[in-house]
């Protein structure tokens, strides 16, 4: 028999993501593995069941009794895991921090379990980094909303009754969504800065055609992301960056730290100092938000000063980021397969660092 | 007494524009004229009333029994214009087509209206033509709202995992909204093309980068507007855009005749030709829509096809749309006045052409 590979229709609130596509589909199958989904599993990406050549389709108690390794984008709900046999593999964005019972019900159900969030930032794991492709459609579509929400044109425009100036938008983070974000300004047209206490991605802002905002604070961390500010150089930051705030007109936020509540960046008071008719739009609001008047998933009017909070961004590019992911999770699947079985190799860093539970045991705690 | 210019709120639905900026109110000023507006008439624009340095503010029962000319961007209710006295003047876009009622009433009330939608396409009425800014604004806003509802991303993204395609774009109409929704896609990185039975746009498609899509069907017509097609001429276009829409991701429509419904261009056939998790937004759908399936304001599903109906675009950008609004509005008052006083010279092809009514007459039919 070969292995079954799995996936579920996702059913978290606007989800709308896969995490087999039709293209992986066929390449599961090229390797001499089965690809069992649940009936319109792809249907809400914009991949409908018949586009998926190379699978077979089940009920979800059915792809659950067959399933060697299931594949997620977002964790389903724990019930989901006892209807899994015992050794069953579960991989994907399994939001593992402030979760102990989750990754406790995986163990007792004696699934191995990968989250892929936790993978570590070296050149091997890239072709498997759902936090990097994720976030470079959130960073896209986070300017896009942007662009749409403001009351101002972000490129300039020459008309016979005189010229519109650029917008000015500046990006809070220069990671891969930060980076994504002011990709997308920049196309637009509007007049870009970037800012990242991380003084090393100066180069990264400048490539794009933006220039990068100095505000005189470093926060240089490891694993490629800022370490926490201590708070003198917060208030340092602050104050500069209240000033700079005044002649802005849209700003998106990007500032995560993985496993943490988002740090607040912008304060009432500096949105107190905004123009009317400014935008802000918080790409951290899943972690809490960036700025302290965000409220996630919400609309808020603040002074004239317009904060959006958006959630899951990505699933609003269900397509593209489907695509990214299960390219991901295939190149993943990849490291765990040996001669045709399910063999996880766990003095491989990627393996071992991103293991929840294995053989009844926690191997996370938060 | 100087000549009091006068705007009051807009309270059409979801109407943000305002047909006086505090730039334009400057001008005015210095122009020697009086600016009165009704409190918070810039407000939803990004204007607050503090924003006026060169304005008077009044309620709107006051605005109207100073006004010796009434700016606006839609026109008001009918009961409006008993406000004003005899003689005043009234600016805006006042859709005169189907309103028989309204010309009535500007006519009753002793009012001389000019409806800024009439004016010839000359080159000397282009600083005031209200359907050239804002069609560039709706042009804008429509690829926007296009990007953000797709479920691909518009540009090629290149990532560890492999690379994402651009979306193929296309726009239909190459009028000056068209122009603008093919520059946008543009920008962000679409495969763009640009479809118009008028031959003589290719050269501006072009332009911008985009390919001219070719379906062997002419219908140049006159004042920059295209004729109606045949019958024999529609089911030549239809069939040939039939087939090429089988590979589209995105469509954006533009194709308006003033006075007249939208043409239908793309039927519900061709909807079903095409792919899961394509997009349509119609931009004509105030007109009727240029999809047989738009419906005006709403979200329609058909076979996985989605297709938006948004309605008024540039109020959703009501600042930049504001600001040249109001500076059309500006170049066409200045028309009317003379010495001081407003004295309308209808000899004037502008001046006679857009009138609506004038010292009791009604000098439009529709």
């Amino acid at each position: 028999m070969p292995i079954t590979v799995a996936a579920l229709r996702e059913t978290a609130a606007g989800e709308r993501r896969v995490a087999i596509t039709p293209e992986m589909a066929k390449k599961l199958r090229g390797k001499g593995l089965r690809v069992l989904l649940e009936h319109d599993a792809g249907r809400a990406a914009g991949f409908p069941d018949s586009s998926y050549a190379e699978a077979e389709f089940a009920d979800a108690a059915g792809v659950l009794a067959q399933a060697d390794l299931l594949a997620c984008v977002l964790p389903p709900d724990n019930a989901v895991f006892a209807g899994l046999r015992e050794g069953s593999v579960v991989v994907g964005q399994l939001r593992p921090y402030g979760a102990a019972d989750r990754v406790a019900a995986l163990a007792a159900h004696k699934l191995t379990a990968f989250s892929l969030e936790l993978l570590p930032r070296t050149t091997r794991a890239q072709a498997m980094d759902v936090l990097s492709s994720q976030a470079a459609v959130a960073g896209y579509r986070a300017m896009l909303i942007a662009a749409e929400a403001s009351p101002k044109f972000f490129p300039m425009l020459t008309t016979a009754a005189g010229t519109i100036r650029p917008s000015k938008v500046l990006v809070i983070g220069a990671g891969v969504a930060g980076l994504q974000a002011i990709a997308t300004a920049r196309r637009l047209g509007a007049q870009t800065e970037g800012y990242d206490v991380r003084p090393e991605t100066r180069e990264q802002v400048e490539s794009l055609g933006a220039k990068f905002l100095e505000l005189g604070v470093s926060a240089a961390g490891s694993g490629g992301y800022a370490r926490e500010l201590s708070a003198e150089e917060r208030a340092a930051q602050q104050q500069a960056l209240a000033e700079h705030l005044k002649s802005i007109d849209v700003i998106v936020t990007t500032a995560a730290v993985p496993g943490r509540p988002a740090p607040k960046i912008l304060t009432a008071a500096m949105v107190d100092g905004m123009k009317p008719g400014a935008l802000i739009v918080d790409l951290a609001a899943e972690g809490g938000g960036n700025c302290e008047l965000t409220r996630p998933g919400e609309r808020v009017e603040h002074g004239g000063v317009v904060i959006l909070g958006p959630l899951n961004l990505p699933a609003g590019a269900p397509l593209h980021a489907s695509e990214m992911y299960a390219r991901n999770v295939f190149n993943f699947v990849e490291l765990l397969v040996h001669d045709g079985a399910l063999q996880p190799d766990f003095n491989d860093e990627l393996v071992a660092r991103s293991c929840l539970s294995h053989a009844g045991e926690t191997r996370f705690s938060a």
